[in-house]
């Protein structure tokens, strides 16, 4: 009784002592202890945090099945990058983050198809080899893309252009652990700004794009799942991207190729660009501290 | 570019170094350092990421204009204490949370009226003394009641059984700062269980129930509006209150009132409870420190 601002957060902390599950305890009681040290240290006032209650009301609100807003708030904070860089993989290539926009599931699709449902933007084609940490191919691996349109808009955000699965693939490697596939190159893009994330990046004066990027989520058998992106050498806001997602390790050029024979391997008419890349998974069991 | 585990807090920091006010660049930048601290010193892995945004999702789903599941989750943490504590009057009565509940107006009321438009419960009579800090009473100072009915229920949650507006009167002080209305005993009651808060009480084996209490908001001109509680003296739970609001100083007795000749005063029948309190306000312009 009669919590002060010396006893609440002990007092708090203490209620979770018969949490069955020791992590969500240690988690719940880490949790008061920042927000209370949070509250203490800003002097926080009652205006102040009902404000605070109703923007993430708003965040909550604006949800729903194709529009994930908490996790782009999570995203403008660097919190989801941060999480993905403690938790990425000590070797092979780097992680970043899921973003908002892994909303509903990627059709199967087969080698060589393409993910790029409207044929308008420039023609592309990835070129991905998935090996282990030791430099063995993966075959079978799946490989589960996502990239805007040449516009920077997501299907999901566009139901009325865009049919659903546009910019979406779920693949699998061959044997060599190689796969390619045809897309449009994509384009930088703004974050959705029409929900409360948006108003929290114009009250702050933060631009709201993101460079161009391609999603991948590459799972191999006994390996550690991968979330990653690769990123286009030179796109606009590659150095301010606004979700604090770019890794050097992850640009990658998407060259302009004019090679006829090279074309016509993929079905194409030159010019079109290539991105190769090669993404390397650790084993699952590796200890590798 | 390439934020790390020892770059990422002030890389986002600085992002918010163009926020035109002050203030909100200062509650931001401390926000970022609480957020990264908590997860780099948990080392929270991206499924108990993932786990948070969806659990803080559903809270903000479960909101409704009748609703405040974010209000609940702060209550739960002791947050919305530890912010009413912050900020309450340095004299006078203590402030306690708002809770969720305060998401109707309430109907304006004579002195005298019930709030109890049931008829069902302990007949009870609360007679109020504002006061300014120095004793002098303040007469039109409004009082805004809201209490659950003897079952525990607040009529936004029985909208089938309680009309609009059961247990809710928005009083004023006459001209010697008093004001007496009527209503009936509240009972303590749980917190709403059927959300995502529910669902963390349960997992951490807490209870969800508050003692018995009616809640205040006495607003006097020139003086600071004060949001409390009184709650009802031997209530169950009244030394666990699952949302940490109780001060001794606020636990005000019930007293069963036998005498024929008050209960006529009051227009009601033997025997009743009577709580009896003065509530003390700070001047808003007062040097309180």
């Amino acid at each position: 009784m009669d919590l002060t601002e010396e006893s609440a957060t002990a007092a708090v902390a203490a209620s979770f002592a018969e949490t069955p599950d020791p992590r969500l305890r240690e988690l719940l009681e880490g949790l008061v202890g920042h927000l209370h040290a949070y509250v203490r240290e800003h002097r926080v006032t009652v205006p102040e945090w009902e404000r605070a209650i109703g923007f993430l009301t708003e965040v909550g609100q604006k949800c729903d099945d194709k529009r994930q807003e908490f996790i782009l708030l999570s995203d403008v904070l660097g919190v989801s990058m941060l999480v993905e860089t403690l938790n990425g993989q000590e070797t092979g290539t780097e992680s970043t983050v899921l973003g908002p926009f892994h909303v509903v599931e990627s059709p199967p699709r087969e080698e060589g198809e393409s993910v790029d449902l409207l044929g308008r933007g420039t023609p592309c084609v990835v070129s991905l080899r998935v090996v282990s940490a030791d430099g063995r191919p993966l075959p079978g691996a799946s490989v589960d893309v996502w990239q805007c349109d040449e516009d920077g808009f997501y299907d999901v955000q566009q139901p009325d252009v865009q049919p659903l699965g546009n910019g979406r693939g779920l693949f699998r490697t061959g044997e060599d652990g190689r796969l390619w596939f045809r897309t449009v190159v994509p384009s930088h893009y703004p974050i959705p700004t029409d929900g409360p994330v948006g108003g929290l990046l114009k009250a702050t004066r933060r631009h709201p794009y993101r460079p161009a990027h391609v999603h991948l989520i590459v799972a191999a058998e006994g390996h550690k799942a991968l979330t990653t992106h690769l990123f286009v050498a030179d796109s606009p806001y590659i150095e301010s991207d606004a979700v604090f997602a770019v890794k050097q390790s992850l640009v990658v050029d998407f060259a302009e190729v004019a090679d006829e024979r090279e074309a016509a391997r993929y079905g194409l008419a030159v010019p079109f660009r290539e991105a190769v890349y090669e993404v390397v998974v650790e084993p699952e069991a590796a200890d590798a501290g």
